[in-house]
C-alpha cells in the first residue's frame, strides 16, 4: 500500500516550501516530494570553512518584498545591506568609468537622454499590463510580436543606449534581448516595481541579503515540517484517472493524494508522465518557457583591497570581452571574508560553462584587475561557483522566460489548475515573479487555492495583499521633472535639428555630470 | 538482473526504427523502446471500415527524399500521388480565388513581384547556411537574432505577400512567424531543397502519399526486428555513470546497454533523469525546442464533390476567421473514400484544441462550403482528427523549431554525443529535418556513428550519401528568367516612381494573369 496525504507538493524549493508550510500549520496532512538531496531549489546556501557561508544561487531582498520579509521574519532570518558604499565601476566600448548611485551617467546628453527615454518607455508601457493577465493588455498581441531586441532598437538611439539596455535585460532575466518578448519583460520589471526599482541596489531589488544565507529559508521550514519533505524523490508519474491522485518518484515509491501542488519550473514538468495527458494548451505551453542561463562565481579575497580604493564592489560590464556582466560586494555583514560575486549571463554563460573552473576564475580576476586597475585582483584566496546551466532539477537560473509570442497564445494557462493539481513557482507568480518573493506568494497561493477546494476558506481569500515590511520600508521611486519630461535622444534631435543641438548639449553636459557624478578612471 | 544489449534505442519512431533497422542488420544486439502502446511516433495510421486506413501523423513524400523512398521500397511500400487535377482554392481579405499551379497568382504586379522577391530571397540567403551547421552560415548570428516575422517585413511590401509569406511559415513548420529564427527556418527550407520543393505538392514535399498510410514503415521495420521493440516503455532514467549504460523504465524495468541512441524528440529527452547531468549547454538547448502546434482534420464526403466543381481539394486560407490553414484531397489512390484533410496551424490550434470534436468539424465543414461555394461540404460521413498539442510523447507536431537566438546559441550540439548517448531523430537531419527523410537520414547516421565506435566501420562511412529514387525521380525545380531578375515590389516602386509604375501595371497584370491563370471565384 501507498501512503496517502491530503496534499502532495512536487518540488522543496521556497515555493514548495512555502505552500507546505501554510498547509501544515492549517492542520492539512502534506507531503513534500523533493528531487534533490536538499531543500532550497534555485537557492542554496553552502558552508565551509573558507567561506562561512555561501549563497550560490538567489540571494538578494529589497523593499517591497512582503511575502518574503514576513516569511524570513517568521523564521528568525535577519538581513543586511549590500555594500553600496563608494563608486561603481562601468566598463563599456573598452573603457572603464566610475560613478556614484544606482545608474550610470552619461558625459553625451544624448547618451543621458536615452537612458532616460528607455526607462521611461518601459515603465509607460508597463502601465496598461494587468499584473495578474499580461496577455490581457490592450495592446498584448503586438507587445508579444517583439523581442526586447525590436523594443530597444525601437526607443534607443544611441549606442551606449543600446548597450546599456541590453546589459539590463542580460541582468535582470540573464537571457538575450532577442530572445524574449518585449510584452513578457516589461511585465516582468512592472512586477518588480518598475524599472528602477529591479534594477537598484539600495532600495531596490539587490539591496539585502541574509544573515547566513537564503538557504536557510527553505531549511527551516524544513524542519518546522517535521520530516514532511522527502529528499531524492523526482517525481516521475501523476495519475488523476483514479478517484485520488496516485504521485510515483523516481525511486518507485507511490503516494496518494486528494491534491497536488507543482512548485517547479513549467518546463520541469515535463519530466513527470502524466495520465491522463496535460490539455493541450498547457502541454504546449510547459516546452516554451526556457530558465535562463547564468553561472555565479564568487571570488575571495584576502581584503577588501575595492573598498580601500573607494569602489563598492559593484562592477557593470558591457563589453563583450567581459566574462562576466555584473557584480557586488559579497563580504560577509561585518566586513569579514571580502568577495565579490560575479554573475555570467547567457551567451556568456554558454561560453563559460565550457571552460574549466580554473580557467573561468584566471579569466574573471584578470577582467577585475583591469575593471578596478590593480592587480591585487589576481589573487583571489578561494573561489566558489555554481553553473546553474547544468542542473537538471532548475532548468538553469533564475526564471523561466517567454520568448516571443508565448505568453498572449499560451500563457493565459500559467496558473490554471489541471485536475486536482495547482500551480505554484514563481513563475506563477503576480509580484516580483522570478524573485524569492514571487516563490513565496505563489506557493501561499497554491495552497490557498486547495484550502477553498477543502472547503477551508473563502473563495475571496484566495489572494490576499501582504502588508508592508516594518524592517524593510520601501522608499518611493520618485522621478524628477525632467526624467518625466525631457526628450528622447532622438526626439530632441529631430525637434531642434543638429546645428541647434550642439549649441545646448553643453548645458545638458553639465547637468548629465551633476546627476550622476562621472568621473572618468 | 537486468538485460543486456549493445544498443539501446530510445523512440519507436521512424528515426529509432531506422537506426534499430540497420543496427539489427549489421547482426548488432538492439532494442528499442517506445513510450506508447504504438510505433510510429510522429506518423500514425489508424483504420477503420468508415476510412479504410488515414494518416493521422506524417503522410506526405516526394521527389529528394530518398532515405524515405529506399527504406519505404525495401518494406514494399507503394507511394500514389495526391489529386493536383483542378483548380486550387485560395481565400485572402475575405474573398475566395482559383488558380492551378503551385502557388498563387496575384493580379496587382506588385503582388506578384512580392511573392516572387519572398521565394527567392529565401533561397538566395539560404546558399550562405551550411546544411550541416548553420550556427557557422557568415551572417549567423545577424539571421538568428531576426525573427522570420521580421524577415518577411523585411522582404515583403504588400500587405498580400506578408499573408502569403506567414502562410508558408505556418505550414511548413507549423508555428507562428514571430516565434522561429529567420537562421533556422531559412536553413529548414534548404534542407527541403528550397522555397518551391518544400511548398509544392507536383515535384515538391506534399507530392505522394504511402498506400495503406505511412504507419506501415513503423509496423513493417518493428516486425523485421523480431520481438525487439518494447511498447509502453516510457525511459525515466539514464545512468551512465558506470561502465555500461543504465536504463529504466516508467514500468521499473531495467535495462543495460553499451550504447543509447536518443531517437526523440530534443525537448522530451526532459523527460529523461539523467547520471550524471547533461553538459550546461545541451541543459539549455533541450529546452529551447519546442515542437510545433498542430490538428489534423480528416473530414469524409460520399462522394468527391470538390473534383465534379473542378478543384483539386487543395485550399489555401490566409484569413483569420478560417480554422484550418491549408486542405488536400485525401481520398484513396482509387478515388474511393472521398476525403479533404485540413491542417490547423499553431494559433489556430491554440484556439482549436479548446473546441469539442463536433464543434471543430462544424466549423470545418462551415468553412469549407464557403471556400467551395456549395452546401455539400456541410454534410460529411465521418469525421476523424488527431491534436497533436496534447501528445505528451510527440510534444506536438510536426518537429521542433528554433526560436530566435537558440541556434547560434545552443545548437552545435544538436548532434554531439554525450557519453554514450547519440542522437536521432529528424531534428539531427541534415536532408529534409522535421520529415519522414531527415527520420530515416538521422536514424541511420547515428545507427553508423556507433557503428564506427564498435570498429565496425570507418569514420568516412558514417555520413552517406543516399542515391536517387528511380521510382519517384525529382525534376528540378526551375526558375524563370523574370523569376530570377524582376526587381522587388519596393525596388520597382522605388525605381519607377509611382506616376510611371502605374502605366506599366497593366503590362504585368497580363504577366501574372497569364502565369497563374487566375480567376476570381
Amino acid at each position: 500500500m501507498c501512503s496517502s496525504y491530503d496534499v502532495i507538493v512536487i518540488g522543496g524549493g521556497i515555493s514548495g516550501l512555502s505552500a507546505a508550510k501554510l498547509l501544515f500549520e492549517s492542520g492539512i496532512n502534506v507531503l513534500v516530494l523533493e528531487a534533490r538531496d536538499r531543500v532550497g531549489g534555485r537557492t542554496q546556501t553552502v558552508r565551509n570553512k573558507e567561506v562561512k557561508y555561501v549563497d550560490l544561487g538567489g540571494s538578494y531582498v529589497g523593499p517591497t518584498q512582503n511575502h518574503l520579509l514576513r516569511m524570513a521574519k517568521d523564521l528568525d532570518l535577519e538581513t543586511y545591506k549590500v555594500n553600496v558604499n563608494g563608486f561603481v565601476i562601468q566598463n563599456t566600448k573598452g573603457k572603464s568609468y566610475k560613478f556614484q548611485g544606482a545608474f550610470p551617467p552619461a558625459y553625451n546628453p544624448l547618451v543621458y537622454l536615452d537612458y532616460n527615454n528607455f526607462m521611461r518607455t518601459m515603465d509607460q508601457w508597463a502601465e496598461q499590463i494587468p499584473e495578474d493577465a499580461p496577455w490581457k493588455a490592450p495592446h498584448a498581441l503586438e507587445w508579444d510580436k517583439l523581442s526586447m531586441m525590436q523594443f530597444i532598437n525601437k526607443v534607443c538611439w544611441t549606442t551606449s543606449g543600446r548597450r546599456f539596455a541590453t546589459l539590463f535585460v542580460n541582468f535582470i532575466v540573464a537571457t538575450e534581448t532577442h530572445q524574449v518578448s518585449a510584452l513578457w519583460f516589461l511585465w516582468y520589471v512592472k512586477l518588480c516595481g518598475g524599472s528602477t526599482r529591479v534594477f537598484a541596489t539600495d532600495n531596490g531589488g539587490q539591496e539585502r541579503k541574509f544573515v547566513g544565507g537564503s538557504g536557510q529559508i527553505s531549511e527551516r521550514i524544513m524542519e518546522q515540517l517535521q520530516g514532511r519533505v522527502k529528499l531524492q524523490s523526482p517525481v516521475v508519474r501523476i495519475d488523476q484517472s483514479g478517484h485520488n491522485v496516485i504521485v510515483e518518484s523516481l525511486n518507485h515509491e507511490i503516494y496518494e493524494a486528494e491534491y497536488i501542488i507543482s512548485a517547479i519550473p513549467p518546463l520541469l514538468t515535463t519530466k513527470i508522465h502524466f495520465k491522463p495527458e496535460l490539455p493541450g494548451i498547457r502541454n504546449q505551453l510547459i516546452q516554451r518557457l526556457p530558465v535562463g542561463s547564468v553561472i555565479k562565481c564568487i571570488v575571495y579575497y584576502k581584503e577588501a583591497f575595492w573598498r580601500k580604493m573607494g569602489f563598492c564592489g559593484c562592477m557593470i560590464m558591457e563589453d563583450e570581452d567581459a566574462p562576466v556582466g555584473f557584480t557586488f560586494d559579497d563580504s560577509k555583514p561585518d566586513g569579514s571574508v571580502p568577495a565579490i560575486v560575479g554573475f555570467v549571463f547567457s551567451r556568456k554563460a554558454t561560453f563559460m560553462t565550457n571552460l574549466t573552473t580554473e580557467e573561468r576564475k584566471r579569466r574573471i580576476c584578470e577582467y577585475y584587475a583591469k575593471m578596478m586597475g590593480t592587480e591585487e585582483a589576481l589573487h583571489p584566496v578561494h573561489y566558489e561557483e555554481k553553473d546553474w546551466c547544468k542542473e537538471q532539477y532548475s532548468g538553469g537560473c533564475y526564471t523561466a522566460y517567454f520568448p516571443p509570442g508565448i505568453m498572449t497564445q499560451y500563457g493565459s494557462v500559467i496558473r490554471k489548475p489541471v485536475g486536482k493539481i495547482f500551480f505554484a513557482g514563481t513563475e506563477t507568480a503576480t509580484t516580483w515573479s522570478g524573485y524569492m518573493e514571487g516563490a513565496v506568494q505563489a506557493g501561499e497561493r497554491a495552497a490557498r487555492e486547495i484550502m477553498f477546494q477543502m472547503g477551508l476558506i473563502t473563495e475571496h481569500e484566495i489572494w490576499k495583499s501582504e502588508p508592508e515590511s516594518l524592517d524593510v520600508p520601501a522608499r518611493p521611486i520618485t522621478t524628477t521633472f525632467l526624467e518625466r519630461n525631457l526628450p528622447s535622444a532622438q526626439g530632441l534631435v529631430n525637434f531642434i535639428g543638429y546645428s541647434t543641438f550642439f549649441g545646448i548639449a553643453v548645458a545638458f553636459g553639465i547637468f548629465a555630470y551633476k546627476k550622476g557624478n562621472a568621473i572618468r578612471l
